[in-house]
């Protein structure tokens, strides 16, 4: 790991830094808060076209960290420097745009694998760098991120104790984006796509897999909802079928964007550290 | 007014808009957050480079504006599209960096009106669009911007109430920085420098301006006040010659950034809060 820039924050440590990913075949930036007593790591997984430094920016997530003592980790959302055919060509496809699973499809399969790099390397590689114990991880992130917090978390419970969500695509199987994304990354057998899909492991669920609940928040007037790319209602009946706890808030005139992240960003900091921190 | 864009957060709006600037001679952008109970307004100016949606973004100032029902107005930092020749050939002088003065030499003088803008253009016009008492108007900045709060807080203590700044240019006069600046808007003769210097200001009252303090956060490790471009402690002596009150805060480790400035934003809110809104 190489820090490439360190500030001080709230009396903490605001770190972007490089590493060579095996899993990628690339190097890779992430960015850690690191607080001043830190207690455990919660894993924040971003949206389409942002990078490591969007939520460290924006979210005004360090305040509530620090007081809290959560690590913060903020992956990039796709392997960047490949330098594959059509690559940069779409903002919701390819660079930018990981969806935080391994693809199988070619050109894709050998870099484009979030899942693996997330799961197996990076997380594990941060927290024997900050000393913290594996049993208090939590995940988090927003819109493909959320996407991501939800479907990593279903499928790797032991890895992550807590898990909410701003304004996920919580049904990709069924909206524009996931489809895209499923279609090239996965190819074209559905099937395989219900591995990936927040409320497609939900229903499979035999008891409910975070039993303390889980928090979304979503903005009433965010344009991608009422363009049918969320279905965070789908989501929600998934977790009633199962019996999984849900807190599933509307918000009133909240858009997409980081000002509505900001607005609740202390509600799921304090939701994580009630699960991981008890 | 027009609006560009209108973002819910924290309750309020954060707005970005343009409009035609008689005094500027061309269209300004600015931002502006409106909190859900606005009782008074903090004008941010922000330092080189930086523009109407660098503090707006990075800051993490909503939440605590929301609470306290300030208004938050953040202008650019000089004009833009002039098309001057080399407005744009150095980072520390013309677009991006106007100093908030009145420009005296040509070829800046038509455009380069900052102070003459924001004091009888964009801070009536916002007054009037938010219904605001005169009477409750602060002003705080980082850098450039902390340069320009206290000069503009100096030879205008009927406009504003209340000042503050994050590592401040504070004596413009003396560095590197301000000497280009100066020399290149107001010429050579360094009579008319020290009517824009906050220390030298500062050195001339007969009483103490701001007798409920000024507030000034300087972090230790920040570059730039290990390159003297700042001096600090220049203006901290002025206040003291004149008897006018200064908590002057070292804070270790901290950087010229703003994950600096997020770390100590509420504090700043809240000075203001306390002698604007009594």
């Amino acid at each position: 790991m190489e820090i490439l820039s360190s500030h001080t924050c709230f009396g903490g440590q605001q770190l972007f830094c490089r590493h060579e990913s095996a899993e990628i075949g690339l190097p890779m930036r992430y960015a850690l808060f690191v607080p001043p007593e830190a207690k455990g790591l919660l894993v924040f997984l971003a949206g389409l076209t942002c990078s490591e430094e969007t939520f460290t920016i924006k979210a005004g997530a360090q305040r509530v960290a620090a007081e809290l003592g959560l690590a913060l980790l903020m992956p990039d959302t796709s392997p960047r420097g490949a330098n594959l055919p059509g690559e940069a060509e779409s903002w919701d496809f390819g660079v930018g745009a990981g969806f935080y699973l391994d693809a199988t499809q070619q050109p894709w399969a050998r870099h484009w694998r979030m899942e693996s790099y997330l799961t197996e390397e990076l997380l594990p590689e941060v927290l024997a760098e900050l000393g913290l114990p594996a049993e208090r991880v939590g995940i988090f992130g927003h819109s493909m991120g959320g996407h991501g917090a939800l479907t990593l978390a279903l499928r790797h419970p032991q890895l992550f104790r807590s898990v909410s969500a701003f304004a996920p695509i919580a049904a990709p199987s069924q909206c524009a984006w996931g489809k895209k994304a499923f279609g090239g990354y996965l190819g074209a057998d559905t099937n395989t796509w219900a591995e990936h899909d927040a409320s497609e492991l939900m229903k499979r669920q035999t008891r409910p897999p975070f039993p303390a609940g889980i928090l979304i928040d979503q903005g009433m007037s965010d344009k991608f909802l009422l363009e049918m790319q969320l279905l965070p209602e789908v989501f929600e009946a998934a977790c009633k079928s199962v019996d999984q706890p849900v807190t599933m808030r509307w918000h009133k005139g909240y858009d997409h964007g980081y000002y509505f992240i900001a607005s609740f960003m202390e509600d799921h900091l304090r939701h994580h550290a009630a699960q991981l921190l008890r």
